[in-house]
Parts: C-alpha cells; structure tokens; sequence
C-alpha cells in the first residue's frame, strides 16, 4: 500500500492484534498506525460510494458482476477521481464470505491461471494497487546514452581492419570483403558514442601491443 | 510464479536451502521442487539472450537503460515469444549488486513512489509477473444479467405510484410530478430484468398488506 501511495487501510476485527506490529512492513508504520479497525464490513465501507470485492472464484454461483483486474481497475480509477472507493479483500485462507460479498457493487478477480488460481493476500494486494496506479502511457525514460552515428562508428573501421592483418586474421586478398563484413557487424552492434571511444581506445592498445610485442 | 504461469525458477547461492519448504507456496510445491541452484549469476542466466534486472533504484550511476515495468513488460513479452528472458532479482536486503548487474540487458524499476521505492521481494515478483501476464484487451466478462428494457421497467411505476397514493405519500395534487420524477429514479437504478421481476414482487407484496392491514 505505502509503495504505491494508497494510505487508509481498514481492517474488519483482525484476527491478530499484532499486524500493527508487523516489522517487514518498512516505511509502512504510518500506516500500520493509523490503520482503523471495524466490527463489521457494513461499518469499514459505510462511507465509500463504491465497494469492490476481489475474489479467486470464476465460476460459483457469484450473485455480482465479475471483471478482469485489467478492466475492473479502469472503471475503479475512473470512480476514485470522484470518491472513495473501498477494494475488499478476504481473508487469506477463506476470501470473502457471501454475507461480505453482499456488500460489494461489483468484483474483480486477478488473471491467474486456472491451476493456481488462489493468491498470497499479500501479493494479491501488490498487483491490485499496482494495476490501480501503472501508468501505460508513461513517458519512456530516455536511454541514457545516444547511439553513436554511422561517422563516429566508421572510426573503428579502419583500425580493426589494420587489426586483423597484422594479426593476420584477414587474408590480403580478402581484404574488401572482410571490411565490408566488418562494417555491417559493427552497425548491427548499437555502440553508443561513449562506448565507440571504450573500443578504440581498446583496439588501438592492441594493435600498439602486436606490433611492438613481437 | 505459480498463479502466473510461471515455471522455471533458478536461485543463485540461497542464503537458506529452506526455501524449498517454503509450506505458504500453496500449489506451487512443483515449482520449488524443480527450482535449479546455481553458484553464480553468469551460470544461471548462461543460456538467456535477454536478461532484465531489477531495481527500485533510480538515479544512482546507474549504467544501464532503465525503464518502467510497464513499457519494459512490453518488450519483455516481444522477447519471450522467441526465447527464454531471464528476470534478474536481488536479496530482498541489498538488491542486485553491481556485478549482478553487470549481466543485464537492461533494467526496469516497479513505479513505486519517492517516499518508500523499495518493495517487498514476493510482492514485487507477483507484479512483474503480473504486468506480463495481463491483458488490457482481454474480453470483457458479460455482465451477469442483462438490463431490464424500458418497457419492463414501467411495469413498475404504476404499481409504485398506486402504493405512495395507498400510502399518502403521494399527493393527489401533486401525482402527475410525482410519477414523473418515480419514473426517472427508476431508470438509474440499472435494473436487470430478473431485478425487476423482485421489485414488482416486493410491492405487490407490501400494496396488499396496507390495503388488507387497515
């Protein structure tokens, strides 16, 4: 809840008192502190225009409308620009009884697949609010570095080629062919500017090393 | 991993081998059992032409593309229709360090906010997996019931006006506005047809109890 901005958390006579206590919960205390417990769901949701249950169900007798949690989060972000929207969720071992369903205007239920449909409440928790605040159109984060340009790549060109003589990598006789070769499997590489400096730097070390090593 | 399909988990030197008996991983007990240990990071990503870290971090020297689960889930779902991607997650303490991240492509980070970035590590795993598995275009689920036509409706409004005259609640005077302003309440309710039929039981029901009560 605090990782993704969600900060009333109501709970209906908690079965333990000590989730207040609950220590992997970082940065969440003040959350945990200033969670409001209920005797009853009628009260914890008595002031939301909209109630929404989550369930792992797909095919029982469900008395509501049943929504993908891709869809239902649509409509529940599009309520809660207007109002408070209570998200229900049952315990972890029961979910929600029909006396809590009662409450609720419609339900949603997370994609799992049918092998495995029921969830760790905690997680059920994360990829709920997660839905509720991904942001699909979010701005690309630029890539930090720019890719080099087609001159900035040629650099390297030569230098390899004169490489792979003296190493005598490239038969003399083949040398447009292997330069041709080279320079697609550079291009094909995506060096950014930053990274074609890294390489010519490298290559000329090593052409220096051959031929003064030998 | 379980509720999202997903099922080859390799785990680098696990602090506790009990992660095997993890007892909450209901239906997931396959999965554990065939979980490959590895002793590093290069050996277990070896055989993935794409490996993804991630990393609540976001702006720390960060050497690598960075980008949000929600357009890195994209691309990482472009990949999987033609190889294994491997999604690289740190301890749950420390996060991946720089040498693990060293064997990554690139990186996405949960939009989490500023306050608390750092996630639960089960929790940020089920979203992930999440934003993999989902699917905005998944067909809606038909409502349960189908609304109720006008014509259905107005059944009830002469049966509703008749008991607020039964009851004095409405005036004579006043019983056309009435009936008008009864007829538009009715048409937001969002009645299914099957709804209808309980209401019109329902007055019925009380009409014949004043009428016979007196």
């Amino acid at each position: 809840m605090s990782n993704f901005g969600f900060s009333k958390l109501r709970v209906v006579n908690p079965y333990e008192k000590a989730f207040r206590n609950a220590v992997s919960a970082v940065g969440a205390t003040d959350l945990l502190a200033s969670a409001e417990e209920y005797e009853s769901v009628a009260d914890a949701v008595a002031d939301c225009p909209l109630v929404v249950g989550t369930t792992a169900v797909r095919h029982r007798e469900l008395q509501h409308p049943l929504r993908r949690l891709e869809l239902g989060g649509r409509l529940i972000r599009r309520q809660m620009a207007t109002g408070p929207v209570a998200l229900l969720f049952g315990s972890e071992r029961y979910g929600l009884s029909k006396q809590d369903l009662s409450f609720c205007h419609w339900l949603i239920r997370i994609p799992t697949r049918e092998q495995n449909i029921s969830m760790n409440l905690g997680q059920a928790v994360a990829v709920c609010l997660y839905e509720l605040i991904r942001n699909g159109r979010a701005v690309v984060r630029p890539e930090k570095q720019e890719l080099a340009t087609s001159g900035e790549i040629e650099r390297i060109t030569p230098l390899l080629s004169d490489l792979l003589s003296t190493s005598s990598y490239m038969l003399p006789q083949r040398e447009a062919d292997t330069e041709q070769r080279i320079r697609r499997m550079l291009r094909r590489l995506k060096l950014s500017a930053q990274d074609v400096e890294a390489w010519l730097g490298i290559l000329r070390h090593v052409q220096w090393r051959l031929r003064s090593g030998k």
